[in-house]
């Protein structure tokens, strides 16, 4: 059962998607700027259940790759997710029939719109992460054996290239080495699938609950609610902390935004402090003991502790006050294959994995 | 009028290339067996004259890219060439009819030939520099208006991928980002062209004048004589210096191999100090006063002082005598187009370019 997006959804998808980010994805009132110019030109866009698809449809998420400080003072200009596509289309000599979101974040959430409103493609109801990840192969296709490759990338002076990796971890290290020549950022077209690929792949259903998230982060602060609560509730997350930012360190580098904040407890956190690391998305969340709290992959999702909007990373600065909520992350994430892949070893943590239900048993799901 | 080349030859072209080639293209030892190899495996390589080719064949050069410190120590498989080839072939749709040398040097006069051999395409007599130079803008094509993009690139993992840029300076910036992360070295396939554009575009005969310098060299060491008279002699070029290396400075940076030697004197030479730039090739020399002696793109050769072989950057080391030698480059590189390209300027060096009989206007050509 899909649905249709209009220009008007757009607030609340971007709100949802940036709560989903993990603080990742990019600045989201950018990426619903773009993605409302080309509702408003072309017409609302189609989302469609996998589950209607047939199984030699040509499925491609589309997306933005390298770093959100990047992207916040080098917006894309239109062309390059289109010239992306056309590249990618040329070299499998086939046409897309569908897009994809690959991932739950504050551009990567609605860049997808914008090409589905260009191009006159639906987008299929899901994603790859069911929040943000900060490299490509991070994504449910790599647990499902389907190919970054063939990938195309597109920057914003006409640069096209087009990679053929023998993995998906060899399509991110080629693919982030050009991206960062290309500038620090690129639109890209890859994991082409097939309809049957993608009914195994995606993980189901993350539009429409971005979008409700989004709804409801908006009804709430309408009624003067902080939106966090019901959150909370709808996704069976935890409040890990309320919190201001004491100190922030941050670096550009290798195509990544990274970079670690200081927190100082507030209300019922007063007299605590927390440390809370990044690459492009929020990765870990530490007391102040260095016992962790929150351990990618799952979710640590970051709410303005006053307005409740949702903090991207490259938002973070020194006196903001944020509220921390975990969300587990979906099962497949939690399995061995999957901790292999985004579990806090591969960052380099020395933290074992542990479900956030278990380093927080004391916290109530409110 | 064309000639045929079999592994015998194979010699006498390592040779001669890393003579022309200004100490870059890598190791010729190297080169030489493996094209030597692919000779024997298939049989000997036709070297056509361009004048004999349609103006609608296609032309395509194949070449090692990459640091020659790093191909010292990561020698090519040999299924890098063709993945290459067959990579570029599929996305332009069309066979490949002659292959094409880009640049006169060690590895890269060398690897063309064992391309060929294996994949029965003949050879054209020429090359696009008529020596060596480090970044793939940097040949007679540009000057032509041909682009090096469509290129394909080619690792010994298996990865392959192909760039389209909007200049040939862009596609060596984004070449250069691939070619590092594969590792520093890289096979690739680039300015595809036609017939009619190669007759415009090469620099004709530097196969065969590799060749002949090559069976030069042979025969003076085999003689008991230095080559270097006799070389001068034949390309109109001068003796610079004797000297030794007496301190030696480099590193392997952004794909490249930089560095600095300093020298010393020998012979008739004895009490002057020299310095050597390169940036994988020869780039300037200067003497102890940094008053420059030869400079790009005009060619600086360097000789063992001893057995007269061709002297590689990647194998400059302290103590080796050096019999440096200056070619006047091709007329098209010190033309303003040619020196915009690879005059001293674009390197970094504040030398306005002055041709070496200029410079040097005591050295007669023995």
């Amino acid at each position: 059962m899909g649905f249709t997006v209009s220009s008007a959804d757009m607030e609340a998808i971007a709100l949802g998607g940036a709560f989903l980010g993990t603080g990742g994805g990019g600045d989201p009132y950018i990426g619903k700027l773009m993605a409302q110019a080309a509702l408003d030109a072309h017409g609302p866009v189609t989302v469609t259940d996998v589950a209607e698809v047939p199984d030699d449809a040509v499925c491609v998420p589309v997306c933005m790759m390298g770093a959100p400080t990047v992207m916040v003072e080098k917006l894309p200009n239109g062309e390059e997710a289109a010239a992306a596509l056309s590249a990618l289309e040329a070299y499998l000599g086939t046409k897309v029939d569908y897009l994809i979101c690959i991932e739950a974040g504050g551009l990567n959430s609605t860049i997808p719109f914008a090409v589905a409103a260009a191009t006159g493609l639906p987008l299929l109801d899901g994603d790859g992460m069911g929040r943000a990840f900060p490299e490509l192969q991070m994504v449910s296709f790599t647990l499902h054996d389907i190919k970054a490759s063939p990938m195309a990338l597109a920057d914003d002076k006409g640069n096209t290239s087009i990679l053929n990796a023998i993995s998906n971890q060899w399509t991110e290290r080629l693919a982030r080495a050009q991206t960062v020549e290309m500038g620090g950022a690129a639109l890209v077209a890859l994991y082409p699938m097939t309809g049957a690929q993608a009914k195994q792949g995606l993980l189901r259903g993350t539009l429409g609950l971005i979008r409700e998230l989004g709804e409801s982060i908006a009804a709430e602060r309408q009624a003067n609610r902080h939106p966090g609560d019901a959150l909370i509730r709808r996704c069976g997350g935890m409040q890990l902390c309320t919190a201001r930012v004491v100190d922030i360190e941050r670096h550009t580098t290798g195509g990544f935004a990274r970079g670690r904040a200081v927190l100082k407890g507030l209300d019922e956190d007063q007299g605590r402090s927390f440390t809370l690391d990044f690459q492009n998305e929020f990765l870990c969340l530490e007391d102040g003991e260095g016992k962790p709290m929150a351990l990618t992959p799952d979710l640590i999702c970051a709410l303005d502790a006053d307005g409740g909007l949702p903090v991207t990373t490259e938002k973070l600065h020194y006196g903001l006050g944020l509220r921390l909520i975990g969300l587990p992350a979906n099962p497949q994430w939690r399995s061995a294959g999957g901790l292999d892949l985004v579990g806090p070893g591969y960052f380099g943590y020395s933290h074992a994995f542990a479900p956030l239900e278990t380093l927080n048993p004391a916290n109530t799901n409110t």
